[in-house]
């Protein structure tokens, strides 16, 4: 089952194939959170979004960076991993009501975070490896952003939110 | 867009659509490790891989008995997070070749992992705003597991899987 039909016959081929799957998926989260936080109840749940939309242009920005510093013309390449967890996350949503709304979305989220946590782990190791720190560093900005978003989203379910729904 | 088209009026009916998603998610690692380990170069790969098809065998068996435990009847709820992410495993690492397998397979692995890793820390913060301590203290098991299995992957690139493969 290949769906993307390419050899991938080097780490430096994974790499640019991980870079291209990370760059639709944070697109991808650019088109979805709005959606997330007109539905957000919790005004500190709505503002942590809204942060993490404008973080999340910024990441963006810097994949274009690796891209270029890497010599590679930026490309997305569709990745069913992130439509399924975005396509389950807007699902698990629309179908809560209320005060439930708020955990549902935090739980949704917080999947989103942790498959940019291991993308960018993923991309970062291979990076190093491929002796290009300079890739590595900006490619963990991004990934210093996911961990404190992840963090945050635990703070406000724990401090509020998850009372509020039970 | 609602998905699976049911009313979740409260965190309880939150807690049980999450347990049956994450039913869902380790029965269908169960039937995908197989074919990473057959695919996996590395012994060390395979072995880890190995134990951890072994804990997951225990894992589903951990869900069952939270299912008792919270007096539902045990049922999988389709879950396209999951079937996205394990697509996107076996498409890359089929499109993989020679040395850089191994190392295609563990950016899969890994995002099965944080895939987890984000189902039981929704599901354990949630039993606990449920007052089920219990439930949370079997689901915490999981989650260790699945931390330590992440982990012990990292480990494994890093000392000699992304080198082979660059």
């Amino acid at each position: 089952m290949a769906l993307f039909g390419k050899n991938i016959d080097s780490l430096n081929e994974l790499f640019i194939s991980a870079l291209k799957l990370a760059y639709y998926m944070e697109n991808e989260i650019v088109d979805n959170l709005p959606n997330m936080i007109e539905k957000a109840g919790s005004p500190e749940l709505k503002q942590a979004l809204e942060t993490h939309l404008d973080e999340t242009k910024g990441q963006v920005e810097r994949l274009l960076q690796v891209f270029e510093m890497h010599g590679v013309s930026p490309e997305s390449e569709s990745c069913p991993a992130i439509d399924g967890i975005l396509k389950e996350g807007s699902s698990l949503t629309a179908d809560a009501h209320g005060n439930v709304i708020d955990a549902a979305i935090i739980g949704a989220a917080q999947k989103v975070e942790h498959y940019e946590i291991s993308s960018y782990g993923s991309l970062i190791s291979w990076a190093k490896a491929l002796g290009r720190e300079d890739c590595a560093s900006v490619l963990n900005k991004n990934l210093e952003e996911e961990k404190n978003a992840d963090t945050k989203l635990t703070k406000l379910a724990e401090e509020g939110i998850n009372r509020l729904a039970a």
